[in-house]
């Protein structure tokens, strides 16, 4: 892996958007980092005269975007991409999700976290709150390849494959922290009918006990919702509230049926909301409200949910996603603005992931995680500046992964001319085919379809 | 640019998907081509024994899928891309759609057309329908580029800049069946408010002196449909049957709005409708109930609208919006199946054009347009034959245009390994840059925004 660069780096002359104040954009500016962390942030002229700008390695971003790395906040590593398709949520959980779960091993779950965490990280995310299981090896993959992760394993205790809190809690005794920080370990909750009331409690006082977060799944369909209210008398994310797992340190992924009162809830506990509008649509589940959500003070970020939910992982398609569904379902070409969607992805997903502080904007002292986007190609034609500056919708409606040009961790360069050079793809490629095969014959072995 | 080989190409040891039959694939399979012809499609050894196999140009095929050539069945040529987003439909078309129609050239105008195709063909688009102005420069850019293109002119008689009917039989009279009939000359129809019920029925009679086809674009937006009946009190696709719009050679696109009337006047009148699921998201007008339109016989294509609508030309994409609007629109995850929306960028989309004896599946005796599609890539992992077959999946789901590898039209290579060869990009791209930047000028100029 490559070192930390000793000799400070300077991204000079590209269009720069820090995603902090009102669509602030310096074009051209320059972003200039020393170690691990961001020295000046502005202007071209402003950041040449900086101290630490002469001695610097120059990448030249003349024709692309800088932003912050991207937060994916909602993932599963897997292996299941494109095998169950156009199936009733219930066929499909029973008949291929369930029984790849039963069939999963260490060693194939490790294959699929090598596999998610580069493909992601190719396409400018640079953190990943990921609920899978086997975590260990997640942890290992995101230390290998440079990512941020926030591991969240599937616990339950209504199911007998699932992770438990004795798991959870070793995982956090070896691994929270792992990669100087980079690796945390949160507490994860597998969907509500999985997880007793009980558990849940004790899930929340875990993730208390080593100050840490917490993680779940909830809301996603209208089903959910009425087989909540039929088994608790409750919503879920008042029964969520009733089980003491609201909160400034959990994030709840989906909250598509969410009514008023619950957003308040969300709101006036600070807990975050995680929007994956690619599987909302894929699963039929609906069309979040996160206007609405935003509006109420709820922190939104962004995520991909899993390969089978998508079916890929690259989050400048997903602020498409977020953006389009948005408008079509308020009939309003207004809402879902670039900007905004752009910050659901870098600012607001750190924050949502308690990241806040230390990455999410490019901002003087913050950790170096920053994403150039080659704008030179033929599809972003024309590229304006000033009157029609158009930088900003050309990352939401026009990328896709495939444009980003770098990508920096804590200022290490994970990414160089669009290929990865922190592992070898070639052979992350290779095992998490040879694990996915590995997988479907477990699979078919235990319960044919 | 490269001249037809003479040799025969064999694509070989592919995921072929003929897109004929019922969900057929042949994997591994091949596709034999003989000057501008098909010659066989079918598993590798099959087409091996052909006797004009041995002779063969061999492309190696492994790892790619192998499907016919996708068709745009709705594109505007234009070079607005990002610049006026955000916006209520009226001030979008007020203050920036209409004055740069005011401002357009036709040099402009051609720059547009040449970077239009570039960019579709590079993503696997072998066909267009473009409704644009001063075409003259649209057909020589399809010329030059080597893509089929069918060009209807945006005609109209209640505005001023827009083309007329005279100039569209002048487009006729001199381009239709350019390039060895590869260039098509319809007659195109702005929108309905634009034209008089006498020009709509000049229109169709023009159509039929030429025995071609006739394009507009209809029921985009649930004003338009309240105007439209307001105004005749008709429906739209019930207005155009009155004016004799409607008939086996016409293609409305967007058709958002159809009531189940309108959706049998289709039907009857052998009407083709082609879906924009990006437009009709990003400017807010609704989800089309594509699924229920196919059941009752009308031929659905598929279409990106144009660069200020999607904002990019990448058909790959636009199925996957295709799929996914589907399902949250129904609240179902069965509808939008992969292997249907595969058939309307294809099969269905080449008979929208009346193009479906020429092109759209791969069967031995028609055109050779043929596009290979990269599955080596991380983010296809795994790729999986037989029982867990995925490749309808990762072609809708995953995919975008940058994965694509090759492309033929008429047996023709224009994209080779991922780069159109036909044409040199960058100079399209400068010479799209340096025209947008005058249009904005002249827009400027013209009407102050």
């Amino acid at each position: 892996m490559a070192a930390v660069t000793e000799r400070p780096t300077l991204i000079r002359g590209g269009i720069v958007l820090p995603m902090e104040g009102d669509r602030v954009a310096h074009d051209p500016g320059s972003v200039l980092m020393t170690g691990e962390t961001i020295a000046a942030v502005g202007a071209v002229v402003e950041v040449d005269a900086h101290p630490a700008a002469a001695a610097a390695e120059v990448i030249d971003a003349a024709g692309c975007a800088v932003i912050p790395g991207l937060h994916n906040g909602h993932l599963h590593s897997g292996l299941l991409r494109g095998t169950a398709e156009s199936m009733a949520l219930w066929e499909w959980l029973q008949n291929h999700v369930d029984p790849a779960h039963r069939a999963l091993t260490p060693e194939i779950a490790e294959a699929a976290s090598y596999m998610a965490y580069a493909e992601g990280l190719r396409g400018g995310t640079t953190s990943v709150l990921d609920m899978w299981r086997f975590m260990e090896g997640s942890a290992r993959a995101a230390e290998e390849i440079g990512i941020r992760a926030t591991l969240a394993p599937y616990t339950a205790d209504r199911y007998d494959w699932f992770e438990t809190l004795e798991t959870n809690r070793r995982l956090l005794e070896s691994h929270h922290g792992a990669a100087d920080g980079r690796v945390r370990i949160w507490v994860g909750l597998e969907h509500m009918f999985y997880c007793s009331p009980e558990m849940c409690r004790a899930a929340a006082e875990l993730a208390a006990e080593f100050d840490t977060g917490l993680h779940t799944h909830s809301s996603e369909s209208i089903w959910e919702v009425q087989e909540c209210l039929r088994q608790f008398g409750r919503r879920p994310v008042e029964e969520f509230y009733n089980r003491g797992v609201l909160g400034e340190r959990t994030v709840v992924a989906h909250g598509v049926w969410l009514d008023d009162r619950e957003v308040s809830l969300m709101a006036e506990t600070g807990t975050a909301l995680v929007h994956c509008p690619c599987s909302n649509m894929k699963l039929a589940s609906g069309p979040a409200r996160i206007g609405y959500y935003r509006s109420q003070g709820v922190t939104v970020g962004l995520g991909t949910d899993g390969e089978k939910e998508n079916n890929n992982l690259d989050m400048l398609e997903e602020m498409k996603f977020a953006s389009l569904l948005a408008k079509v379902a308020a009939l309003d070409p207004v809402v879902g603005d670039p900007w905004d969607v752009l910050d659901m992805a870098t600012r607001s997903g750190a924050a949502a992931l308690g990241l806040g502080d230390a990455t999410g904007t490019l901002t003087a002292g913050k950790d170096a995680d920053v994403v150039t986007v080659d704008l030179s190609g033929l599809h972003f034609v024309p590229v304006l500046h000033g009157r029609d500056f158009n930088a900003p919708a050309h990352l939401v409606f026009t990328a896709s992964a495939r444009d980003v040009s770098d990508v920096w961790v804590r200022g290490r360069r994970l990414v160089a001319a669009g290929r990865v050079v922190s592992v070898d793809v070639s052979a992350v490629a290779a095992r998490a085919q040879a694990a996915a095969e590995e997988l479907f014959e477990r699979r078919a072995a235990l319960a044919p379809i």
